[in-house]
């Protein structure tokens, strides 16, 4: 009997989580804890496969699926670069495959993130895109079923799509303009703090809503800068992609609820009549665990976890 | 035997292309005549019937495809709306298809003559996007051999990407800042002619592109602002795509050869490096024809296009 279960792991610069998920995409056993990923790529593998190994005895899995904030080579598995975790040219999905004989596939984490909320969609009109604005601005798009990689694996970078023509902020990109720097959640804290001259500078998104909720001028408006600017970016998006569903979360419209109804105003703005007529928008249903639920679902649904006769071997 | 020929009809809000095409996309036979929109959809149909029907006598044609400055429900083969012809909910493959007793397809104008491009370009890697800077700037994205829609058929609108978030220009589709308002020829004109107080105004692209040649610092302004802002919607589309192949064509880019160039120089200054590593970059191969070819082959193509016994009846 094939085992009804499947492994996800989603491994952020700050936090790990692994789940194992059933067929329905219902988590039956979850864990978090910090990555720490000062400790080496070493240490980090190791506290997983700590984790991971009760579980898995617990509940046989079929395959193990890897979300990482990385650039994955998706055909190897392996881990290219992370500027978040600092780690580089990693074979984790080989290694994950060999420490405990099931096959494991590795994805970049907002694209899992975004699977896993198509798969929550029911009856999603695709092509889905999946924003989420947290500490970077991510986006994954669902064509036919799948992730949609481009090219090279660099699709849907919603986050590094040009808002400002001249003279923008500078990106952790390394280019200028990008909504990711003026509506990323860093970005956020930053611009707010220097319009603070003098005062206390803020710690994290929460504190500039606080702000600007009791009345500080300059932090209300970065908190609409970053949604305009958001707007402006998503109008691209609809007018490239013609999305049947776009789907908005992460954890600075989490922190601030009015980031979504702000950023679709002005989004309305710039989209055309046409590509908005059908287009069905909602909130993120899965919160943090859309990236391991889109995980675990990766892995059932690669040809790696078919039955044991017919698995890659790698 | 299977006809070897396929009938390709382009038609334009100047002018109307037929071809006659082989199942190596190379032209047999071609015909061009003005549209005149203005005659209606009647007077425009009777002159296609009658350009059509000795070509098909000539060369038996297995199918009919269809490329019209219009948006068109793929399905029924019906063109919904056409701002550039006055026309709106012709039943277009349907009437061909009953004239002439071979199935027809009908496609956008812009998505036909990117898959014309994609064609003509051994060995695209995919996805590619093909972008036309003529009277508007429309793109085409091909995706697995095949144009990408998006959800409703508005996909690759690249011409509407915003490019200037604030008090930007007013675009013919009623929104502001997209860039089709500084790069379309239309807009070239307009913008080159205001900043020419009390002179003369200009007739077209060509005749801004000589003044800024002859030193009329307006006009150069004018086309370097073009090249900049579509530089920055390209910028857009390689962050939200990853295209493998990025083709750029249309009648701007003729009349300022220099266009590309620049605007590419900008898109560099705006698109992740990652995307932009292996992306192939060209000029578009078949100018003028690009539409009627990649409609010739889109009948070659569908389903509907097999011999009799498998023919779908509209």
């Amino acid at each position: 009997m094939p085992a009804r279960y499947t492994l996800g792991i989603d491994i952020g610069g700050t936090t790990t989580s692994l789940a194992v998920v059933d067929a329905q995409n219902h988590v039956a056993r979850e864990k978090r804890f910090p990555t720490n990923p000062e400790a080496g790529f070493e240490g980090v593998l190791r506290r997983i496969i700590e984790a991971a190994a009760p579980a898995l005895e617990r509940y046989p899995c079929a395959a193990i699926g890897v979300a990482v904030a990385a650039h994955v080579d998706l055909r190897t598995g392996i881990l290219v670069t992370s500027p978040n975790l600092g780690f580089e040219n990693v074979p984790l999905g080989a290694i994950l495959q060999e420490e405990f004989s099931v096959p494991a596939v590795v994805e970049n984490d907002v694209n899992a993130a975004a699977f896993g909320e198509y798969l929550a969609t029911p009856m999603a009109r695709e092509p889905l895109c999946a924003v989420f604005v947290g500490t970077g601005v991510g986006g994954g798009l669902i064509v036919d079923g799948d992730i949609f990689h481009g090219a090279d694996g660099f699709a849907a970078e919603i986050g590094h799509v040009p808002v400002v023509a001249q003279a923008g902020e500078r990106c952790g990109c390394g280019q200028r303009g990008c909504v990711e720097a003026y509506a990323g959640g860093p970005a956020i804290v930053r611009r707010a703090s220097a319009r603070c001259r003098g005062k206390a500078t803020f710690d994290d998104v929460d504190a500039v809503v606080r702000a600007a909720e009791a009345g500080d001028r300059g932090s209300a408006d970065v908190l609409e800068e970053a949604a305009a600017y958001l707007g402006v970016a998503l109008a691209a998006a609809v007018n490239l992609l013609n999305p049947g569903t776009l789907v908005i979360g992460g954890g600075v419209a989490r922190a601030w609820p009015a980031l979504s109804e702000r950023a679709l105003e002005r989004m309305k703005r710039s989209a055309l009549p046409a590509s908005l007529a059908h287009l069905a928008i909602r909130g993120a249903l899965l919160g943090e665990r859309a990236g391991v639920i889109g995980a675990a679902a990766l892995a059932r649904k690669s040809p790696a976890s078919g039955p044991p006769g017919s698995r890659r071997t790698p």
